[in-house]
């Protein structure tokens, strides 16, 4: 594992960082970790984090069991960068292409317990060809669609699984099953989420039933969203979870009500650049560039912008939300309906803008300065990758 | 200048590419390039092209009238980045604070002549401190809100240019005012978009009379977008034009008619890995990480969704856009209300997807990859970069 700390950021303190940049409030972080994995310790399941996230080395050996895993990642980059960093456990969780197979076989032949998914026969022949060739045997799973969001195979379908299950293991290893509640984002209250972990639960349950019942091997049965990892209350017959956004939490998970505001964990900090005071408008360094376009609370009861403006010791400012960005333009605003007055920022204060999705807002910048609480000193930068 | 080319990529064809990554058709960027250039040359207008779109020296290269210069930038990170590569009349576009002039002195200590904008008393007088104590003299421009859109001083606004003016020649050097007619990409039609640049032109050209009548200097008098830039028939006044995403263009471009479709040299390269035919989805591994989540054709006449699809060599299929976009997943549909047939591709087929803005998808990426025309040979992949 690469050392974590460079010289200068132990240094430096929030008021004297380049802006805009990411900021981790890491007390939060392992607050967040700690309550998901105390969660699920009691139903004896264990967690797959999702790093797809973070793309972090360090903020994953704080959110993985042990430092060889096991994880989940979203791309081939991803899956080689923590089979570096000295991962061993790993499912790349995004539908494979037969043109992906070489990288995966040469991640496997290094060392790591490299998984693939999939949801056809045509991809279950070409890693059963892969494997036979290669003699390099690859694990597949089987992707279930539990709730219509995606990819995933009906679990009633009996034929098609069976189909796919008996074509991966003319050469390729039949791992299980595993879906993904997309779907749960769009649950509301305390009922509907614990019916979607169950809907969730259930479709990989069902669809290993009908593979073992075929005599078919299916050792591993994996569901997995942050919402429904946080309500699942019966996990009988699911082998782990995944999860991802529970590290840092976001508006959406907020907004859901899978967290609360004060769980969140990641912040852009901006420094105000101008005003347009007869329009009530606030003009900071930090546009979508910053933030990312994402705008998941657009759909919720309560629309944060583009993120809700705290100050910059990470503490919110009532109903005072990044409501237009441009590139490198952000202009903060009370929210629509608001009697809350524009606080007085002054050119080059600080303030700190919460994201509405942490994956989306992560992925704009190179690197997590982390903070603990309230205090304004920066004990670390961590550095994070993007791209393929 | 660093080598252009890889002698991996040198050697590649679409077809081998790993997908996802971006696809940049030099032929039409070129095009793209010296249409502009063409139609300012008889105004007598010079182009200072805005290099945030494409972050890229090789792009640069192309845009710039010379390989000094002039032009614009977003971030600092851009200044020192092109200033290194050998650039040397740079304008920093977004409202300067007063952390960032030491790092706008050391660049220009280091050679570059890099202007800073600012709309403020507070800002004006900043940079003529800073310009005393260093002895680094800081040129600045008056931002001027020819639309209301963003920042600025209102052209009417006498009184605020004065103060602004008089405060930046304490110690500083007043260079000229500029304006963005941001509010352009909300016109429709030839009438409204020259209405625009009409506007843009006249709140510079108003605002400079001001300040020379005071006495006060004003060589420079800047304008610039995309639309605008297109669209002025007369520029008398002005001395220089900015613009950026002229150089790929885009699908908003062309929604408000700046360009056509066949224009636009940016796409993401994309692979199939799945279908549900039932519901008429094509699955893809370009989600929003590889597109961004600009949608910003969605108040357009024409919603182009996350994109529109094209065969791999470029050619648009009918009706058919990314639909829905997860993390590393993009969702294919027919356009809703279309009668065309969904079309037919295979796992492992490639398709590349025009994006809604050029600058959002492009921040996604780490590399340009170059072709030309309906070639599928990958002559060069030039590096761009990203964050502050």
């Amino acid at each position: 594992m690469r050392a974590a700390t460079s010289p200068e950021a132990a240094q430096s303190r929030i008021g004297t960082l380049e802006t805009p940049c990411l900021i981790i409030d890491a007390a939060r972080m392992d607050r967040n970790i700690a309550r998901l994995r105390d969660r699920l310790a009691p139903m004896g399941v264990p967690l797959r984090p999702h790093l797809k996230t973070a793309k972090s080395i360090e903020v994953a050996v704080r959110a993985m069991s042990s430092p060889q895993g096991p994880a989940t990642v979203s791309t081939l980059k991803e899956a080689a960068f923590f089979a570096a960093a000295g991962v061993r456990d790993i499912i790349y969780a995004v539908g494979i292409t037969p043109c992906k197979l070489a990288k995966v076989i040469e991640l496997r032949q290094n060392g790591v317990d490299l998984a693939v998914i999939l949801d056809t026969v045509e991809q279950a022949e070409a890693v059963a060809l892969a494997s036979r060739t290669s003699g390099e045997v690859i694990p597949a799973l089987i992707e279930i669609d539990c709730d219509g969001h995606r990819s995933g195979v009906p679990p009633q379908d009996k034929d098609r699984l069976l189909s796919i299950g008996r074509a991966i293991t003319q050469g390729g290893e039949l791992r299980g099953v595993m879906t993904h509640a997309g779907g749960s984002y769009a649950a509301r209250g305390a009922t509907a989420l614990r019916q979607a972990a169950e809907t969730e639960r259930r479709s990989v349950v069902d669809a290993a039933n009908i593979l073992r019942q075929a005599g078919l091997p299916c050792p591993v049965v994996s569901v997995g969203s942050t919402p429904t990892a946080h309500y699942a209350t019966d996990l009988s017959g699911v082998t782990e979870v995944r999860a991802g956004v529970f590290v840092f939490f976001d508006l959406v998970m907020a907004g859901i009500g899978i967290c609360e505001i004060d769980d969140i964990a990641m912040s852009v900090l901006a420094t105000v650049i101008g005003h347009q005071r007869e329009k009530g408008w606030i003009l900071i360094d930090a546009g979508w560039m910053a933030m990312s376009q994402d705008r998941g609370t657009s759909k919720q009861q309560i629309d944060q912008g583009y993120g809700l403006v705290c100050d910059s010791a990470g503490t919110p400012f009532q109903d005072l939300i990044l409501a237009d960005a441009n590139q490198e333009h952000g202009i903060l605003k009370v929210r629509p309906g608001s009697n809350a007055a524009l606080p007085e920022l002054a050119i080059g204060d600080r303030v700190r803008i919460l994201p509405n999705h942490a994956c989306a807002t992560g992925a704009q910048h190179r690197s997590y300065h982390i903070v603990h609480g309230t205090s304004d000193i920066v004990t670390n930068e961590w550095v994070r990758f993007t791209g393929w």
